[in-house]
């Protein structure tokens, strides 16, 4: 007799989802860990004194701290008697906040209705207004679990049958092709190059288009993903009307993950919201845009906090997603308060204020920096290059490989990246991801390094990898 | 050209999605409140001075305020400098778990990965282990953001397509069907009646599981609440008994909805885990077991904390769970350390153990007393009767019609639970939940009411309901 939860007898979707963030490099990585951790002999055996998680994308597990004022007002409201009482140092206007919040939620403990509260996504609604200068609704906002959720819903209001199809962006983040296998339909990549520094081509997406309406797919929406992971880039106005065309031209979904929004190093290059140049140009699309409080620079990933927003989307669907959200009853409490408070932080004459600006900048300007090192580093080296990283949390070098070392990979049973990542960790400890897992155009391989690690230790793993690497492009040279 | 995201064109799973907690009657509860607050000479106009929410399962919006121990860690790992300066009258155990969990965690901003802190699945499986007498295996149990999120994911790997059905009670939770739907598969009902003090019988879950069979559905598991919703009923031991070898029988999955299992208040009726049941008695069967932090007497709804334990399942399965859920990276943090504070509370001899035990016995003294004043008022009216309220935040009085008054019902448009919940507000302000929410015998009518309304509302609610009743009694005899 079958049981009902042999693996083979499981939910067919659950076992199509493929994720990782990981292969055996970082795995490999975790046991060196560990045996330092341990501090167990065979450490001496090793070629470098300690490792760098080059991979790693969680700011506070690197070690930065969070915002004193967004983590004074949340400490407030987990324990109300404190706000009666305000502990030594903590601004009045961080009080007032917390008061109005605990107010506005009836406290932590309390179920925030489906769609969060009112008040969280009227803060919302005025950081949106505030970013692209035209009003958006509250009602139009569903508060979320962070961004997974929030791009969950979408995916799930879009995704009929299996032919439905999503074109998602490669490299891109590997959370877009699991959801949409978990719900059944179809990611499709379009592929952004080093040399147009990672602006998606019409071109592309146009041949991407053929290719599945040719194989019987229906394309329901395109994600972009602006500021990039892993590409650290942040798109050109142009790119962003060419995009709005293409999609208002094949009556197509955009997907705006702008979950970096905060995260652009490039004066000449900022942010700007897709909503924001749909209405300046008059491309009106369908448009479902993210947000979310594990990035930033407060980076509060634990708290899962986020939102969706329904623009130019029929009212009644907007109806349905709030029904399909409140079976749950509730996002939870903490991610919205941080929210609240990341999408509304302290202004210039309150007392909170030079504390938070002091702190913010101090991490939005040890980003930058980062940002710049690494670029600089990979496009100084033999054998690398490194489009230029002007937003989100990442750089996406590329490596090139001879065909030597090709072979050598390939008798090792290894993608040519895998293969330079592995030597690497081994001969300096630095652990990087492989370029493959966010996928990337056929024949050019990447590393994934994040911002997160601190300056010093940036620095330090930068002169281990160009030490290392000019050592790899002797010997296959 | 059809928008992608009309509501005629997306998900049809998703337009299949019922979940109602409220009626008409709620909404015009609500919109009474709204007159009170705008102090609108319409109130005037009403026959009572305000309103007593009967139906808000919200225990934090009903007044209650949360366990000082849980605020006052959690406050400390929110914003750490407290755990160096804490405020004065915390005292030192709480300092010392808080500096635990911070640890164990790398605070609420970390990602705590996809399974949810080993520290705090650790706490969850002494404190099965302590409930059930036997081990329970960290690696077995997933921490959810509430346990909407854990049941997810049970009816996620069973259901494979649209033949899959799962037996749930009714009266029952609406959110099983509901999840159920969106997923794909069927709910099918089995009933409790209120003369086995809605335990259920295993000839009934014969006859829907052969019905359901002969229409070529196929059962894959069997969803128990016990303690349970609405019904206010603690199982037997000879019910569960009866149910893990009808499950073992028919070689279907038990899913243990047992978020309930502190609020069991008859010291004769004490709840049993079926976990504990299936080994003592050895029968065992593939189980999935639930827990949450809404429940109990912490009623921490908001902050969204749960988990699932995967007992005697493939460990295969465990992992696609593990890589479906690694997706979204990680649980929220809030509530795992709320679930781990309450899986594992202070002791006799901790500093912080007799607010805590002072706090928590208040809160389940009032639950036992309230209880058993709506028992005993619904058991001494006319026409109304009530089951043993053993259990769970709900009570489920039945409502004897007369023919006259199903007469007056059919010619409302109501049903007839609905037009008893709807003149009981307009005479009375007293708001409750009619039975067809939630399902019930056919024939039979019901209301929900819940144990949250503080002592002093739930005896101005009974009051009134006793004087409204009587006059319904006498008008429809």
């Amino acid at each position: 007799m079958t049981k009902q939860l042999d693996v083979s007898n499981i939910r067919p979707n659950v076992r199509k989802v493929e994720f990782r963030l990981k292969d055996e490099v970082v795995d490999r990585a975790l046991s060196y860990k560990k045996l330092f951790e341990d501090k167990d002999p065979k450490t001496s055996e090793l070629k470098f004194p300690d490792l760098v998680f080059f991979n790693v994308g969680d700011a506070h597990v690197a070690g930065q701290k969070p915002i004193s004022f967004y983590r004074q007002v949340l400490a407030m409201i987990a324990y109300p008697p404190l706000m009666d009482n305000p502990p030594a140092g903590i601004p009045e206007d961080a009080v007032q906040r917390a008061r109005v919040l605990h107010k506005a939620s009836a406290g932590l403990g309390a179920y925030s209705g489906a769609q969060g509260l009112l008040h969280v996504r009227q803060t919302c609604a005025k950081f949106i207004e505030k970013r692209d200068g035209f009003a958006s609704d509250a009602n139009n906002i569903i508060l979320t679990d962070g961004s997974y959720d929030a791009l969950k819903i979408g995916f799930e209001l879009l995704i009929r049958d299996e032919r439905d199809t999503i074109l998602i962006p490669a490299p891109g983040y590997p959370l877009y092709s699991a959801v949409i296998r978990e719900i059944g339909g179809i990611p499709q990549h379009y592929f952004l190059e080093d040399k147009h520094q990672f602006n998606p081509q019409v071109d592309e997406l146009k041949r991407v288009y053929e290719q599945a309406e040719s194989k019987g797919q229906k394309i329901r929406a395109i994600v972009i993903n602006n500021p990039g992971n892993p590409a650290g880039n942040v798109l050109s106005r142009e790119t962003l009307v060419q995009l709005l065309k293409f999609a208002k031209e094949k009556n197509i979904v955009v997907m705006a993950d702008e979950v970096y929004q905060v995260n652009a190093y490039d004066i000449k290059a900022p942010f700007v919201s897709l909503r924001k140049i749909s209405k300046e140009e008059d491309i009106q699309v369908e448009m479902l845009s993210f947000q979310s409080t594990s990035k930033g620079f407060s980076a509060e990933c634990g708290v899962r906090g986020g939102y969706i927003e329904f623009y130019n989307v029929d009212g009644n669907t907007v109806k349905e997603a709030v029904k399909l959200v409140s079976v749950r009853l509730s996002p939870n409490t903490t991610g919205q308060i941080i929210l609240d408070l990341a999408c509304d932080p302290p202004t210039e004459g309150q007392a909170s204020y030079p504390l938070f600006h002091e702190e913010s900048e101090a991490i939005m300007g040890q980003l930058r920096r980062k940002a710049k090192a690494i670029e600089d580093s990979f496009n100084s080296m033999n054998g690398t290059s490194c489009a230029e990283i002007k937003g989100s949390l990442f750089a996406f070098p590329q490596i090139h490989f001879s065909e030597k070392a090709l072979q050598s990979a390939k008798e090792a049973g290894l993608s040519p990246d895998t293969f330079y990542a592995s030597q690497l960790l081994d001969a300096t400890g630095v652990c990087v991801s492989s370029g493959n897992i966010f996928g990337q155009k056929e024949g050019t391989y990447h590393i994934r390094l994040t911002l997160m690690p601190t300056e010093d230790r940036v620095k330090v793993a930068l002169d281990r990898i160009k030490t290392f690497n000019e050592e790899f492009y002797r010997k296959y040279q």
